[in-house]
């Protein structure tokens, strides 16, 4: 069978995500190290992402303010596991100045800064430094913004949009006048993500509380969604971080209470970043590429007029062009419908093939016969085939015209099933002992982890340990290369038998996975 | 009079200014020597600026990317002007990690980078390499994108949104197959300021050439928008570059034309940045404080609920939120109107007068005698004073719903108005001979130049000398403290005279002015 790509998922989902990547046109490696170069398919993507996203934050209560890219390195050092956690991976700035020296440019060493500056792998401390002289009483609390920023975080090895030195995302900082308000907010914002993923991206997830060892550094609580991909491994698809009074204690931001007391704010932050586009790949591509849910496709419907060099093109493009502002006025997931005549100079099954790679949800393709009876014909990217063969319908004009949101409705709801589906059928939760575990996750293909067989996820039971005895859980777990994602939220109060590892009665259930 | 401002714009504009970004909330001085915060209300600014402008662009067929923060140095070093004219003001990044020795943080010595990095001054190198990459063919031109990205050129003196060590802003990068298409989509996109700096901004501005001196670093011809601000002074709003085929010659950016040749591109480059606000300030800004154009307002209608902790109050905020409600049903200049209810706990007082300083469009003040009476009292606050009193209008509540949009269009229109009256009366251009421009300029608060005397922008003839002589006309400005800052596009062929400068024939009429 003729396939869209060179590269099925099966056997090796790493090579045909890259595959992806680069035949649906959304980014590529830069000549920077470990930095991506997105491009405008790719940024299109996030561009919807944001606006959706962006709006819920600014619906909750939040406001969107910018803060520095430098931070003074006196700033890290100022919270000791904030430190521990982020000091191994930074890019530091040491000078402000080149110079050219017989021929050569380089940094200036009269332009040494006094105190090195660190590109922002997160800001936390310089937005806690800012919140220490905006708050001063409990009526400037909450205190509740985001910020859509670039970040770095040095990384040797590197995969495009799931871990590169320099991505893109947004970070919520908050700050309340006790612990309740603010676990409230680390709460709401994790339900925010969690229905953003679900509605937005048609990428279910689970959300649960990470272990102790997975917290954020600094964090009191660590808290996420995860997302299943096709190659059953766990993403991380966000965040959200209850914090206590740690940077609150470390940065001096305290406020008056009503009785005059001078308190330490309860923070919490919480982001999510250009990583769910690899999350977008890797649990809707397939075989033939990207398929995009409708309410992320930067253009939900492209329309291909079949040109043959002849006189009746004229008609073609016209039809084309009639049809794409009829679409435009229509309303589908709430936005006006996104639309785009392809007129690039290159053949017609080369254009339909590009955009079956790139995800399009709907491809319609436009001859003189279509024209002359008045009809549309398309394909619907999430039923691209039947057995082998690729199909396409035909409807009246008008009818496409009228039927067009709900399609792109529909396809948003299949590509969420579908991977629901997948989810939830792809959970043991009869593992009983570390033997069985053992068994589950070990053999084949363990060697090589990126093709590593499709295992899915397990779901057990623990005494949730902390300190050394959850360390040595981590080690065990680390030979089975899998990790704890997070305790499910929610869980029922029935009995629990026993921890699979210390065998003591068993307080939660956690989900252990192979992980990106 | 009691004015809202501590610091009228008389005598000490710069202190004034200062005062306006700090009062109005916009944004502050960060512990990150040369970078801001932008506050919530400054960035809500942005955000519009951003999504009008962002429109635009797309409109006219780029398409955004991202690309990398960092710049190899060698990517730098390869075009020469570019080098001469950036060298001395990047941050470099020389390290990957830090590290802690006898308890101090320090860049690791074994983490130096075998190539430093540059924080991207702008994005030129960095994007012609992509477009080395992407161009083949003629077929893959013209090739437009946009990128929305933070900046840094390391500054010593900073004053906010007019010169800051980092700054947003937008840059678009194109290449095209020959010099016309290049230069016309330079003057395209310069058009495209001058239209949205007016329509949008309400900031009046010239479009002209800059001269050979002022041209950004590797161009052939830079274009700019020049606004005048209160103090007389001009300020470049937005620049936009034809540049040969300068980089693509170093940059390899080349393309196989329809006879099969391999040709280097022509390439533009073009971009605002958040300088637009501080030209915002000082445009329109008065001794209350900021006033903001509607379109860009982040609300453009404030309601505040005159509370008395009395039974009363419950209706009152009632009668704000279903008046909210209403107006933000509304249209005004093709958006929904953005209205909230001022509910924070302070003053009511305090909130008109926060609202005021902030420059909120119209602020609505309900009491108990406005919900009796079915009645909206409001302000304007382009005429909020009648002489010194503060006026403010009632009207029925639906006839004030009715009329809200056609209000804050009248805003709009008023506030360009005034802005253009004053540009307009306050270019001279009687001035013949250097003796004449060297008086007007010169006397009366040289020294200190941010308490300089208004003294507007001269329009004058000069025969456009280059070179050594057009050095030493920079250097005789210099003393006057003043620049050429364009040549108006559009010149009428009438003849000119003698070049105040050289006693030539005059080709051409230039605008003169001290600028920020």
């Amino acid at each position: 069978m003729q396939r869209a790509l060179a590269t099925p998922r099966e056997p090796n989902f790493a090579e045909w995500y890259q595959t992806v990547v680069r035949e649906a046109d959304l980014a590529e490696v830069s000549p920077v190290r470990g930095s991506m170069i997105i491009k405008p398919w790719g940024y299109g993507i996030w561009e919807q992402i944001q606006r959706q996203l962006d709006g819920r934050i600014k619906e909750t209560g939040h406001d969107n303010c910018y803060f520095p890219l430098f931070i003074p390195l006196s700033f890290i050092a100022r919270e000791a596991q904030h430190v521990e956690g982020f000091a191994k991976e930074m890019a530091v700035v040491t000078h402000h100045r080149l110079k050219k020296t017989n021929g050569v440019l380089a940094p200036d060493p009269d332009a040494k800064l006094e105190e090195p500056l660190v590109v922002r792998p997160t800001s936390e401390t310089i937005i806690g430094d800012a919140f220490s002289r905006w708050i001063k009483s409990h009526r400037d609390l909450p205190l509740m913004i985001n910020q859509w920023a670039n970040v770095v975080r040095w990384e040797m090895r590197t995969r495009l949009f799931l871990r590169t030195s320099e991505f893109l995302w947004q970070e919520g900082h908050t700050a309340h006048a006790d612990a309740s308000e603010a676990m409230a907010e680390s709460l709401k914002i994790l339900e925010l993500y969690r229905e953003f993923s679900e509605s937005v991206l048609a990428m279910p997830v689970i959300a649960g509380e990470k272990p102790a060892n997975e917290r954020f550094p600094g964090a009191v609580n660590t808290y996420s969604i995860e997302a299943m991909m096709q190659d059953g491994k766990a993403l991380q698809a966000g965040t959200s971080h209850y914090l206590g009074t740690h940077f609150s204690e470390a940065q001096d931001i305290r406020f008056q209470n009503e009785a005059g007391e001078l308190t330490a704010c309860h923070t919490t932050s919480w982001g999510v970043s250009t990583r769910l586009i690899g999350g977008v790949i890797m649990v809707h591509g397939d075989d033939d590429g990207l398929r995009l849910p409708p309410a992320i496709a930067p253009r939900q419907i492209l329309i291909v007029p079949m040109l043959r060099n002849k006189p009746e093109d004229a008609d073609v493009l016209g039809y084309c062009e009639s049809l794409a502002t009829a679409l435009s006025r229509e309303i589908a997931l709430n936005d006006r419908i996104r639309v785009q005549v392809d007129t690039k100079d290159i053949r017609s099954a080369d254009k339909r093939w590009n955009w079956v790679r790139r995800g399009a949800p709907i491809i319609v393709e436009i001859g003189p016969r279509d024209v002359a009876n008045g009809q549309v014909t398309y394909m619907r990217r999430d039923r691209l085939r039947n057995g082998d063969k690729v199909q396409s319908s035909s409807l009246p004009r008008d009818k496409f015209v009228a039927e067009a949101a709900g399609m792109l409705a529909d396809i948003q709801v299949r590509l969420f099933s579908e991977a629901k589906t997948r989810l939830e059928s792809n959970i043991r939760s009869d593992i009983q002992t570390f033997d069985e575990l053992a068994e589950h996750f070990s053999g084949g293909g363990d060697d090589d982890e990126d093709s590593a067989e499709f295992r899915g996820w397990v779901r057990v039971s623990w005494s949730r340990p902390e300190g050394a005895a959850l360390e040595a859980i981590d080690e065990r777990l680390k030979r089975l290369k899998v990790t704890i994602r997070n305790a499910p939220l929610g869980q029922s109060e029935a009995p629990l038998g026993k921890c699979i590892f210390t065998g003591d009665p068993a307080v939660q259930e956690i989900l252990i996975a192979r992980a990106y």
